[in-house]
């Protein structure tokens, strides 16, 4: 198939190579115009503006859009639906709010545009070589872009899940269920961490990603972690986040759906942050004025 | 009444001033000779060793023991079971988990004693001018002791909670409950701080402290605290803990009681301890394998 | 002082007949026209319309608005500003969210309204006797109002928090704590439950409200509500909610404030809502899967 | 090699075919005298009493003990101590906590006969088909039983984790681990199951087995399992628990380490225990007092 791609960060870069792998056509454009020269070299065509892109393409034309999410889907949203007409598909395969992408679908629809919503995971690898989709959209123009998803994936590795943002909202619950399942391998390293014996962690990563109930592609990714640095003694324990764990536990209070194991992974990231806290402080100082206890002074 | 007190630091001392307002006869002896010879220019009768204190005493004797929690306990329990006779009571007050004094309670029943677990709370002011007690025991014989309490607390401040343990239960329990609640508060000053509003704690807490849903002691201690540090800057958010929450969780654990407000706000105080965890090393480290997202380094 | 009262609800009501206990003249609204007779055999003037009410006021006006948060505030807002002047005082006393009141504010101080969010707290009782109220607004207009804040509160039960919203941003996060405190408290007595001990909960209640370090005024209510029902055996444990505590959450997301208590109370909550919960199957399955563990069969 | 197999539940008698496919001797007694016959026609040497199956062996013997933890295995040890000599080989391989077997082998050393703690997980067809082995005990004793585990396991499916005890410390951690991944899947499903799209869970399941970041066992279990009952209908979401995981909290609890997740998860299977809660009623109950909202009554 030919198609359009926007966006050659590294998840767009790696799709692009993967769908040229399987014998599309890919149209790629990015601001940065190094990226489309580097495309252009395993086998792309360069567009150097949207426009370009477009026209590149044959009615019903087929635009991937992988950037970041927000402001600059919507900015490639208002351009393109200048571009496009009635019949055309829009892909959006970032990590975008699946409310945002209910009212994208309903705004480009109003042209004739389908549009999808895709979530991915798998991380880059997964671009580059096998990744996991969840796609939501019109039903019966899903049928026309399936083969590409069926060539991007693993086997079984895509779902058409629904109605225009089903496929961000199973992306974002999937990365609620991620932060939970890195919590629990995090916090049982934790325990180990501090137990009298004295374990090999690469060695237990990986008697425990061959054989065990936990075994799991995150188990793999700590043996690997740990092959590079033994005790982790490198790095810092700040967990960052990226958003969609935080919308999973918004999405699951909106939902009155207790999910106490995603909320307190969430809650132990923004934790990392802080050197010091003030509700320690706190605590600190009312243990002092009811029993006496000794606090401990800043320098 | 007369009674021997065993154990003078800030709760024996406190409490033996409190008797001794009420125009009870205290002997008292502490391992501290400095603390003997203090709380006799308050009007104790001086006792150098639990032999002259108990030789100071008639039968039936009533012995308080007041001193730190485990195997001191038990060595007085030992010295003592050889001076006591049956019909003579003992009283142990500090925070002795609840198995252990069920345990004290058989042994010296099985000389005669009776034993009673009190729990007490309201710290080292509530020792010295009206404290509340919690008290499990032989329910004929608390008949006898019952003055005492009356007197040491606040008005409806001591209970006979029932069989022996039933006292030190309550106060573990009490002590789990305190700890949601300062968690809970501190918390709420956690988001102030981060809030963009600039508000003034010692205020906040002040007006939180009259007329509100959340007015508590608890809270008037907040009050107190910000009014000599309105923004605990002279301190660390260190949270130390001395026991009874922990007991609280094991115990809810073992009742299979779900305790999620309880443990966390224990979890959240280990969680202080340290400067860096290992758990958020492995969770940083699991996205840099599988995003390429960046670490923070160590110097 | 003169001013305008619009909603006679529980709240609203109340605090009518304290304001007039103070001497205060009252010009009462209220969509229910019983309430607003009611209110008026009380001493208030009555409106039967907010038009009325405003004519009876004279400027500057002061009106106080006490009807449910969300859009019914809008209402009265929109209709009120056709009728009230640059100079003019608006009191808002609901449960708004915060944000909401900045944007009020800011609205109707284009037309030179000074707007009050106004906190409250301290349930119906504290409306009638004696309040706490939390104001967020302009600073120098405070000192015009302030005298009804003096007359409404328990002594220190008043505080001017800071710019608009700040008083709605308090007593969202009072809420917060109070959910805390609650479970907290709820969690000691479900130990208590599963204990072998068999305590008497009314005055195990008392004990704790009187010299302990949880002293609290729930504490109290613990006391009042096991007075009525010694078990509990009438009610069910369905914990319904209103919002504040799920705007704390909410808001420590934003902030990436970390608020696991406050967070594990709410959802505690939301749990009580569910009879069966589709996350016990998801669990009680895998188990089955993995290690043939028997599962509980629905009827 | 030959070997002693003592218990043939479901573990222990899969253990054992998984040993004769892989041309080991084992003689195998049970207290059901049916498993005994079962497994000799499978090609064991059925020994009637563990007299026999000692009587059975060639010193230096090795015996695998695989019955329920507890008080069963000391009475096996009991028995065997008496007809073992030094030299000998013992593993057991049941859910021990590793304190116990930390003293077993303490008292087996006595003797003079190597104790090894073996956690086993990968469930029952790990059991049958290969498992995953963590195993604690004497480093150079290991040497002689590694080819066991080597037969046994998937590849790099076993581990020697260190000193007595390791073993099954690894595996309550293990298991802990599990409880946390196996919450944070099944409250993903909750929030999927309180959506407004209408999913099909095992094709959702299927692709997040399938190259997603949170791909493992459990998720193919997932979809193993909604492929049985789509929406779980016919199953009740009482999640019991066996052991490990309360361990795993009490063992971050002694070593004070920060395991929120992993307490979270328990926490919810004890709540799941509960039809109504006595915390909740309380909640009711609290709510109803300061604010007069009202409680759902029991009929």
């Amino acid at each position: 198939m030919k198609l359009g791609m926007i966006g050659l960060g590294k998840m767009g870069f790696n799709l692009t190579q993967n769908l040229l792998d399987h014998g599309h056509t890919v149209v790629a454009n990015d601001v940065n115009e190094d990226a489309v020269k580097e495309i252009a070299g395993h086998g792309a065509v360069p567009a150097n503006s949207i426009r370009e892109l477009v026209a590149g393409l044959e009615a019903p034309r087929i635009v991937w859009i992988m950037v970041p999410a927000g402001k600059i889907v919507d900015g490639v949203l208002d351009e393109l639906s200048g571009l496009l007409e009635a019949g055309d598909i829009v892909i959006e395969g970032g990590n975008s709010h699946y409310k945002e992408s209910v009212e994208r679908a309903a705004r480009m629809g109003e042209r004739g545009i389908a549009y999808f919503d895709v979530g991915t995971s798998g991380g880059t690898e997964g671009a580059r070589h096998g990744a996991c989709f969840m796609v939501g959209g019109d039903k019966d123009k899903f049928a026309v872009i399936e083969p590409l998803f069926r060539d991007l994936s693993v086997p079984n590795g895509y779902l058409y899940g629904g109605a225009g943002g089903s496929g961000h909202f199973l992306k974002m619950v999937h990365n609620g269920i991620e932060y939970g399942m890195m919590q629990a391998i995090a916090e049982g390293f934790e325990v180990l961490d501090k137990s009298p014996f004295d374990f090999d962690y690469e060695q237990v990563a990986r008697v425990w990603a061959n054989g065990s109930v936990i075994r799991s592609w995150l188990m793999d990714l700590t043996e690997r972690a740990f092959s590079k640095d033994p005790k982790l003694a490198g790095i810092k324990g700040v967990m960052q986040s990226s958003g969609e764990g935080k919308w999973t536990v918004e999405t699951a209070l909106e939902l009155q759906a207790s999910a106490p194991v995603i909320a307190m992974s969430l809650f132990m990231r923004y934790r990392s942050l802080d050197d010091d806290t003030f509700h320690g402080k706190v605590v600190a100082a009312l243990r002092n004025e009811f029993g006496g206890h000794a606090v401990v002074k800043n320098d």
